[in-house]
């Protein structure tokens, strides 16, 4: 039965929250139909190679997760996660040099839950908060929800710049913003990586300023080069710690957590009621079999070599591509390769021609807080996911759609029409 | 290596924001551990039977699940939700009478993810929203985080009170409530039936009144007496509609979904990239197997006659225990009984009185806004997860609590402490 013609908004724009007004999508997201189409070569996406993982034996490690623990797997689980869940990942931070009990941490669902959690729990509209530039899009994404007034501290090849974070906190007072927001290792997007000397000196200036550092950390343990550094939460039990499986075992998965000081956890895991009551204990279950009864690092550590040889794979078209007017970071691990063009090139609008040409990349503006017109001529690529043909591929396609601006731009100081 | 004494905070507690002062943890949540304790017959969680499923089975679809699409099911996903889970959903629509394409839908973890996406997207501060009194308190705790000023419908046998909705938004004039938010079949937590005189009476004013309604409908397919009724949504397309797998299927793989306009849904999908990225690929993928290659109608009827009978044993024991102070609601389907008791008693002080008689419930308090005081002679008690036998313990049990406060309250009054 239908009573036709009932409620007749003419629209529902006045409706809508003022936070909804400032958020924007993800470039990365709106992408992610176009990055499984066939005829398109990814370098938007942050996927890990999935298809590196024993399939047969995930789906009787899960068969088998079921059949002997579904009745708690398949019912609606503890908020904060289950306890041997918390324990799995008690374990596996042991890799990351951080000692922990369960009862340090709450699992998420992933760690963008966690980025959310913590911005609901800490965040009034107008709060300074303090982040890389450029920083984690979706970072910015989960935060924007509670209006933020983002500062960002510029980088260098080792990361956050020490000199100019104490500058800011000095300017802004002690006890003023409310968290710092890093990704110390194999940053995203830029793919640098902080320095031990400024790991140091980052949570000297923390205590010194009275404010909480959140350390992201979802690729720590993909190293190709050089030696691991300490966490920033090994050298603090107060930092705030995001870690998940999504990097080291599927991130269709959804499990992430939060390790952060019981005070603080408490009202995570009440604001996380709210949110979704609990995460999926199926998930969970999966994940301890998996973890327990597979040769994890041993499968991890083939793809770090694969993740290797693509990173190379990519510097190498780079170099070989790219005009002389571009630079890039050159990581040691993780995803991403961060590019930066001359100033007067504007990723965003390259993008639809790159999905022309069958590639697709971020643009770097969503790397920086909404407005602020920062980030227009960088772009972040990823060479996770696709073949070192693929990529050098990949590189070439995007080159010309480079090459081709550079011209435009080129013809047009010729003709005087802009200024040089 | 650790730095120790740094971030010497006194407390945390000036730096949450200000949502979190007001938003309280939930009973049943905070019950979650005592309610799997086995010397305690649980009555607070709405736990459907996932003992009834075969494990067996259910794993091997899982397996397969994985060996087929693990490529797509361990990765990250669209956020909106699989195409192929958003078909199968529509499939299940045509169940509870509504037809919907695709692109009507987003997949949610959980509906209780869609409560927290439709308050970030809609509830400003301050601004009006209508429930029922009391209500389902998850939805409570979601919108809480973004402060509404929630104003409650009381209602009765028949649902929520249409005369006295009507003069609410009268009150408060037209397009002021963000929205309606109600659970219109096997009310939880009141175990009530919307009439469908009510129904349509609804929809009619919140055409006139110019606001939006949001129908939760977790229980609207375990009916076990009567005839099914119409939902909101299929007596107009504008009605933001609430479904769930939890009750169908199984909470542990968080799998819900909202129907909503276009408009609203693209704000939806934007919000939900910074909350979670995407939902568990993997669990959508499980649900699409379970529900094209298990009878799964015939198993859920079979689980609904033994909901029936613990129904039925429910009713019984509080006619047999209950005292005569206390009434109570006669659901026709879903998961909860409220009962009533007199306004001098309080039921969130005799829960742990309960507890050390090894039995759970929900005090009533939680299920109205914060603050407001009403409830607190009530109590939800649910019939879904324990067997006849031990619901009619659980019920006795209950009641030695109320008559002790009974007696107390008694001889206060003998003894003149107390009016009468």
């Amino acid at each position: 039965m239908t009573v036709s013609g009932l409620v007749q908004f003419d629209d529902w724009v006045d409706l809508y929250a003022s936070r909804v007004e400032t958020m924007r999508t993800s470039a990365v997201r709106d992408l992610f139909a176009a990055a499984s189409r066939s005829d398109i070569i990814s370098l938007s996406g942050g996927m890990p190679d999935i298809r590196c993982l024993p399939l047969e034996e995930v789906g009787q490690v899960a068969a088998a997760a079921i059949v002997q623990e579904g009745v708690a797997g398949l019912q609606y689980g503890d908020t904060q996660g289950r306890v041997q869940t918390k324990e799995l990942v008690c374990e596996l931070m042991k890799d990351w040099d951080i000692d922990v009990t369960p009862d340090d941490l709450t699992i998420t669902t992933g760690a963008q839950q966690a980025l959310d959690l913590l911005g609901k729990t800490f965040i009034n509209s107008g709060d300074i908060i303090i982040t890389e530039a450029p920083t984690y899009l979706g970072a910015l994404q989960a935060f924007s929800a509670y209006q933020p007034d983002v500062h960002v501290i510029p980088m260098d090849d080792d990361g956050m710049r020490m000199d100019l974070l104490e500058e800011e906190l000095k300017r802004i007072g002690k006890r003023t913003a409310k968290f710092i927001y890093t990704i110390p290792t194999f940053h995203n997007p830029a793919g640098v990586t902080m320095s031990l000397e400024r790991r140091i000196r980052l949570v000297e200036l923390a205590k010194e300023y009275d404010t909480m550092i959140i350390e992201d950390d979802p690729y720590g343990r993909l190293r190709f080069d050089g030696e691991p550094l300490p966490t920033l939460r090994s050298m603090d039990d107060r930092v705030v710690y995001l870690g998940t499986i999504s990097k080291v075992f599927a991130p269709g998965l959804r499990t992430g957590w939060v390790i952060a000081p019981l005070p603080i956890r408490q009202k995570i895991n009440m604001v996380k009621q709210g949110s979704d009551l609990c995460g999926s204990a199926l998930n969970q279950v999966i994940c301890e079999h998996y973890f327990a009864s597979m040769p994890w690092r041993e499968i991890l550590d083939g793809v770090c070599v694969k993740y290797r040889e693509r990173r190379d794979a990519m510097l190498s078209a780079l170099e070989e591509f790219f005009p002389a007017e571009a630079s890039w970071t050159r990581p040691q691990g993780g995803f991403f390769v961060w590019v930066t063009l001359p100033e007067y090139l504007d990723t965003p609008q390259m993008l639809s021609a790159a999905l022309e040409k069958g590639v697709t990349f971020v643009p770097g503006d969503g790397c920086y807080p909404g407005g602020s017109g920062m980030g227009k001529n960088c772009m972040r690529i990823a060479f996770c996911y696709e073949e070192p043909e693929m990529l050098r591929e990949a590189i070439r396609r995007l080159a010309t759609v480079i090459d081709e601006r550079l011209a435009l731009y080129r013809a047009f100081i010729q003709a005087g029409a802009l200024k040089a």
